[in-house]
């Protein structure tokens, strides 16, 4: 398979504003999708070009272990959602009285409704024993391959294909469902398909279950702890 | 903090093709830099958009859970590179031969060539006992957080800022070094700035050290290694 076109590097490697503001659009207007999904298939190309930007993230070691399962059969999918009625279950007994009743409102998956599901798994044995870069941090192996679902959930964005991670799943069932070997581990299971609309804002903010953080909260100077100074009205 | 701008969602939420085009060439021109860096400050509204950009990744439970540490002073540098030279020479004793010669010739890391080095954490307790999804996966926070870095990469990329990710380290020594209380992990030290260029292919790649995978050997097909029949060149 040949380098998408795009990996050849114009000289001065400059976006202009307009490709700036573009991937900036995509960061921003990506959501974690679990409504409005729409029937319509996902052609091949376009699942390709999504698929082919995960795998197009960087990875400790150029180790690359990633795997995607692309599943439409609805048999599989009645199963994985019957994986998650059984763990959804368990976790809404976690929360009392008006949380509780919240909890149970919201809407936490899209299996049946996207055209397409995608397991993406990490084979923790693919760069052999020593894989450079992964002998201090064992799990790198897992960071890289949530860097290439950002970019996968990114491209999608951009293809106007909606993603929803659905992380209410024991991984081990669903390890037996799909026939994954014991060496790899289920990172993410992704609901992908065409939709009606992207909301505006989280699914989680909208519903108040948390608000937003202000972001210079989050950034500390020289030590954890330390402010920055930093803040958006300045900058 | 307002919400920027671009997370008002047009419409028809549709990118045009210049957009779309603009999300996959961050996504196919990102790298993970190691040498190239310019002593050039990036200004702070610079900065602030790319941990905007980290900001708004998704997260488990709309937790959040990331912190970002903006390192500047050399001193601190410095005692991080110390922990790099010790790690990576334990590391560089696991290869013999060739392999071994290759290696101690890569250049891994520009902790002092780079103006900013960034301390990405995941506080684990942020979302409370109960974090809304993570019941299931424990691990989905560190998943979130390294979906803000994918998110912080390529907004740098956009930037013309060049991004490394120094995975060669002892996390609990760095967390002495930098003052990180227990229930807070080190998900990655980041080298940030701007470069004299951005390589063609991954460093790794074009060193010899381990060859890009073909997209098609990776994607199955409703159960693990079932071929999906998907080829970019029919796509």
């Amino acid at each position: 398979m040949a380098a998408p076109k795009s990996t050849r590097v114009r000289r001065n490697g400059q976006f202009s504003d307009k490709e700036r503001a573009a991937v900036y659009r995509a960061i921003f207007e990506r959501r974690d999708v679990r409504e409005h999904f729409l029937p319509a298939p996902i052609p091949d190309d376009v699942l390709l070009r999504i698929l082919q930007a995960a795998h197009h993230a960087g990875s400790v070691g150029f180790m690359q272990p990633w795997n995607f399962i692309v599943i439409r059969e609805p048999s599989t999918k009645r199963a994985v959602k019957d994986l998650f009625l059984k763990a959804n279950g368990e976790a809404a007994a976690r929360y009392q009285g008006t949380r509780a009743a919240l909890y149970r409102r919201l809407k936490l998956e899209g299996i049946e409704e996207a055209p397409i599901s995608l397991c993406v798994t990490c084979h923790r044995q693919r760069g052999g024993r020593h894989v450079l870069g992964r002998s201090t941090v064992r799990d790198t192996d897992l960071y890289s391959t949530c860097c290439a679902i950002q970019n996968l959930w990114l491209a999608a964005r951009a293809e106007g294909v909606g993603v929803g991670w659905v992380s209410i799943l024991d991984h081990e069932a669903l390890k037996q469902v799909l026939g994954i070997p014991r060496p790899v581990k289920v990172v993410a299971y992704l609901c992908l398909g065409y939709v009606s609309e992207f909301a505006p804002h989280p699914d989680l903010e909208r519903a108040g279950w948390r608000a937003r953080l202000p972001l210079e909260q989050l950034v500390y100077q020289e030590q954890w702890g330390a402010p920055s100074g930093m803040s958006e009205e300045e900058g």
